[in-house]
């Protein structure tokens, strides 16, 4: 697997996807434009979660946000539809995973408020091209990531861990690769560490809480990146009664360039019933 | 004490501060102009505070940053020069308060790097413009500010609390608040938190931390938003031989329009001479 040499638009991709042409992982597929994490939940939840992301911007950078029973999320692609476009979703109930699906037009009401946080794979592909390998990628498994002891800032009914991925580098390419990060803050920025795992609460760099191990090289640094699987983990914790995201890898692909934030309209008021406000 | 009614440019305040003939508290002062936090330190502890700012962009939200010894911010001002251009200085040894001056020119040195981060004053101006009140400002005294039992994520030497200020409106005002300030994250963006105070640590609204109590009155919510007296919270926990700040209130006024987060090349790049890698 090789993320770089695939090519296609977004649109290309999604219609792909919409018919049933593609339902595997993201990494690499139209990799000028960006990708994003999906979080899907009942309008009653929609307030705090709003607020959980806002207070945490590093792990959910909101590049999407709709209102109530929308579908369409024409910020992001003028002919994306959130119930076809993601090659695979994972339905939660009460906080557990309960299935996965190619679609969720079966599930689809006007009660639900869509999500979409930036996603590392805009800037591994920055790394990539400019010459900083990225390992998981190379060995074409998912990015490691792990549960943290640093805690997010809680929003409503939502709190939990920060979650982070790892990527390794020699200490002397970590400040040119903070700088390259910082320039996508809409995709988790800069790292938030590097150093000792244990400083973070990682006790094992081999047994990552979701994707896969990649070995740190002799002479390199554990880097950690904050994650978009943080709502996640805030999800296990909250159990609405349904949420439905993406699996994990396999994103939804935007018409919006890589390097540019796309402008979102972040309202509350558009999504409150007082129920957001009740929980605090 | 009225924040709207006076005028001047940023430029303009900056000469009358750099003259000697303004060297007070700038709220209401060049009202269409971003004002900004100072923090000033020792290079060997950039590399870290830049980490905890960008870990922490709610309370940090980065507007300028300089190369070390650099004292001109051209980006925040043409004829910005960061040793006379604030009303008033504190300075900090060890971590705690020294000293308070006018100007910095006695002790500036080229192991100095600025840090300038968005300011509440920004968006209590479109508050105010949109038609919600202000009290603190209304009675003429400073935010009440309170550190809370949440904390910060970590960078380097650097963590603690996160401070908040209290603003109160009736609880139907508070998505539309919620709204127009997420239109200024560069200026600590949407409350963190609102309702009962003790659900974030804090005890008594009437004994804040920092600044000055203002009541809540019968029919209102306390509102919280994260504050840019946060890093002083962790510069008296990290106790660097110098820290140089504004004086609360006192801050830094710039020429660029309130509604226009600044372009801020992030870099760590310029400031690393590898101690702050080795405090991870």
């Amino acid at each position: 697997m090789n993320a770089i040499t695939k090519s296609a638009s977004g649109q290309e991709l999604r219609q792909q996807i919409r018919n049933g042409g593609f339902g595997g992982q993201t990494a690499g597929q139209a990799p000028d434009y960006l990708q994003g994490n999906v979080v899907i939940l009942p309008k009653r939840y929609a307030g705090d979660f709003l607020l959980f992301c806002q207070n945490n911007p590093k792990p959910c950078p909101i590049i999407g946000l709709t209102s109530p029973g929308e579908f369409a999320i024409p910020g992001l692609g003028a002919d994306l539809d959130i119930r076809t476009d993601i090659p695979q979703y994972r339905i939660h109930r009460n906080g557990l995973l309960a299935e996965e699906r190619g679609s969720i037009e079966g599930l689809w009401s006007e009660d639900l408020v869509t999500f979409v946080l930036g996603c590392s794979f805009t800037f591994e592909e920055a790394l990539m091209r400019e010459g900083y390998p990225v390992r998981h990628i190379e060995r074409g498994c998912n990015v490691p990531m792990y549960k943290t002891r640093l805690e997010t800032l809680p929003g409503g009914v939502f709190n939990g861990p920060l979650v982070v991925t790892m990527r390794s580098y020699p200490e002397a390419q970590i400040p040119a690769i903070f700088d390259l990060s910082a320039r996508y803050p809409h995709a988790h920025g800069t790292p938030v560490f590097w150093g000792d795992p244990e400083k973070i609460g990682i006790r094992d760099l081999n047994a990552p809480d979701y994707g896969d191990a990649v070995e740190v090289q002799a002479g390199e640094v554990p880097v950690f990146w904050a994650c978009g699987v943080t709502p996640q983990a805030a999800i296990e914790r909250a159990k609405p009664e349904i949420c439905i995201t993406h699996t994990p890898g396999c994103m939804l692909v935007t018409d919006i360039p890589s390097a540019t934030p796309p402008a979102v309209d972040i309202s509350l008021s558009h999504l409150m019933t007082g129920a957001a406000q009740r929980t605090h």
